[in-house]
């Protein structure tokens, strides 16, 4: 039997990966967001088919733009000084459904449909796992 | 008719004021969340019975232990450099039912009660009352 070729196993990968649906901003709403001095908004992430809040990240202008283009969430990451797609390695990928901006356009909250386990890097379905007065 | 007194009056203020029930955090949940370089750490408020995100704020160590002991929200506002009581003016206070904290222990998740209108000043409900793409 033939190996799978590279070729294949990308197409075969690539497969799985199924596209998100762009989230189609206007250039007013985008300049709505205001970034803080370290050029970063906060950003909520929500999980649409329960409610539940999942994570919290950052994204600067270009995740942001990234994100919106892609219909993934793409954040910045602080510790690394880098921009991660999550899920990318995981497989733990966030399609977006719907982005909002509060009152004062200095947070962001993302609707999304999480895939794989969760959103935590721990295992859990939220990263707001532990709760005080809980032992 | 006599004029109700200053006392009477406070009196009556003070009774549709129902106090908070107390967040009992150890020590160790305490210690677990990790303050910014400002002494901040942002805070996600929830709405318990709709699972709404309302608003996104910050505590220091000082609001947050206000939190926990009187059972409503005390923030700490970065513009004006103080403590707010959510709803002391507005009457919009906020009853926590629990607090969470991340996997990094760098954003608290607070599950309230809200009373009132809602949490935004502008009179919306959610901060968030605005949606990209909508126009």
């Amino acid at each position: 039997m033939t190996e799978p070729t590279a070729e294949l196993e990308e197409a075969s990968n690539g497969a799985d990966v199924r596209p998100g649906v762009p989230v189609m901003a206007t250039k007013e709403q985008l300049d709505s967001v205001k970034y803080g001095a370290d050029g970063l908004v906060v950003a909520i992430v929500q999980e649409a088919s329960t409610l539940e809040v999942l994570m919290v990240a950052y994204m600067d202008e270009e995740a942001l733009r990234r994100t919106c283009e892609s219909g993934r969430t793409w954040f910045y990451s602080r510790s690394r000084k880098e921009y991660w797609l999550k899920g990318e390695t995981s497989g733990e990928r966030q399609y977006v459904h719907e982005i909002s901006y509060d009152c004062d356009g200095d947070a962001l909250l993302i609707i999304i449909d999480q895939e794989g386990q969760g959103a935590c890097h721990t295992g859990n379905h939220s990263c707001f796992y532990r709760k005080f007065g809980q032992e």
